[in-house]
């Protein structure tokens, strides 16, 4: 592996796992704050998918940085300017319906992505993905009928569903762009051309859309910054919580 | 000094000063979110005050202990479970009544228990008291003006305040007991005698309930722990956001 491959993997895999490890921890906020207690279940299951591939991402990086960091320095030893996750990941939980729409998107998006990343000749990260499949076809099943069932369900429901639909599309568009490094690693068959799955995420974010009664929204703003770590004011806020415990006990072993 | 008085020195002094930064953290959480700007300034002058209290308290603290730890070690670099403060303190800001209604609370507390402390035979103790004195009395006039304003204000305002006063009234007891620790102290001519003070904070803060045409609550129940430990569940979520930068960058210097 040359050492300009090597860095893009490093900086691949640890956006990836920010990724996972900043939606595991949102998802993990629903956790006793469900609506009924099946449903409490499956957001701390999914949320511990997220963390658990945060935990494979990260160990990947550490392995290929070699400097003494481990997974718990990716996670908890850097400030949120340092962190590499797209902006939809870190927008607040708020209401059900937010949630769930952005879950929806989310799993469409990893549905679309995760078997392009199985083929990658990086086989550490296609073994990742392979994992990640399984778990992100149980998320999406468990996403799109919730989605169906609240925009095709009560009055409230439907608004409040509509407005989530309204409030994170402009944050869709950076999920689908590609960076130097990201091109790099497409190039050489390491990474995801993400553009390529732009048009059939949408055609598939609009089908289900439509099934539920939902207006598909224009394509009118766009925020973007993650990626380069310019960040919304929500992930130093999650940051902080996330990080409590091991930045009061450095290096302190369970 | 003996060791035993001085050990209840150095607790009574970081009893002080946890009550004073806990409460100017919490009113610091209304910089930027007051009704006018005026009162956004004075919240923020308030909140100083009583940050620089915790600074003296604790400072003497540290100077008494001489074990090498700092005003910031006292501050940041304990927990929850460590900390003494009153629950009243680390309550969460509410609303404008609550804040006010607990403010009006603790000056009144305050504008008796400060001119007792400045009689301390523990110099330091009575020139921390007579900085203090003067503070307290404009936060008295404010709380007061406010608590007249709202609770004889609108239907809404004198129902937020009334509910404020019932919130918060089971937490006002904790402030009038003493263990062996203060009882010491105040035997020794160090500390206060607080149950002295109970039933003039009683008179006066009735007067002011009754001119605002606010109710006095029974003594139906009180909550108590702040000062050996126990703590809501509040106080962890507000160490979390003070600590963080600190915990994040240990012994920075600016």
């Amino acid at each position: 592996m040359s050492d300009t491959i090597k860095d893009a993997t490093i900086e691949y895999a640890i956006r990836l796992g920010d990724d996972a490890n900043v939606l595991g921890h949102r998802i993990s906020e629903w956790v006793s704050r469900g609506p009924f207690l099946e449903e409490d279940i499956a957001y701390a299951n999914v949320a511990l998918d997220y963390i658990g591939r945060a935990r494979m991402f990260y160990g990947y990086a550490s392995e290929l940085t070699n400097d003494g960091r481990t997974e718990d320095d990716f996670a908890y030893m850097r400030d949120d300017r340092q962190y590499r996750n797209l902006l939809l990941m870190e927008l607040p939980k708020e209401d059900f319906a937010y949630s769930q729409v952005r879950q929806l998107f989310i799993d469409i998006y990893y549905s679309l992505f995760l078997p392009e990343l199985v083929k990658s000749k990086d086989d550490t990260l296609a073994a990742i993905a392979a994992k990640a499949i399984k778990e992100t076809r149980y998320h999406l099943r468990r996403s799109r009928d919730w989605v169906l069932r609240l925009g095709d369900g009560t009055e409230e429901s439907h608004r409040r569903t509509q407005r989530a639909v309204d409030s994170l599309w402009g944050y869709t568009h950076e999920m689908f762009e590609l960076d130097d490094t990201e091109q790099l690693l497409a190039d050489s068959g390491i990474g995801v051309d993400i553009t390529q799955l732009r048009d059939e995420w949408h055609r598939q974010v609009s089908a289900i859309l439509t099934e539920a009664t939902l207006n598909i929204p224009e394509d009118g703003w766009a925020v973007r910054g993650g990626r380069i770590g310019y960040h919304t004011e929500n992930l130093g806020h999650l940051l902080t919580e996330m990080q409590f415990v091991h930045r009061s006990y450095p290096g302190c072993q369970w």
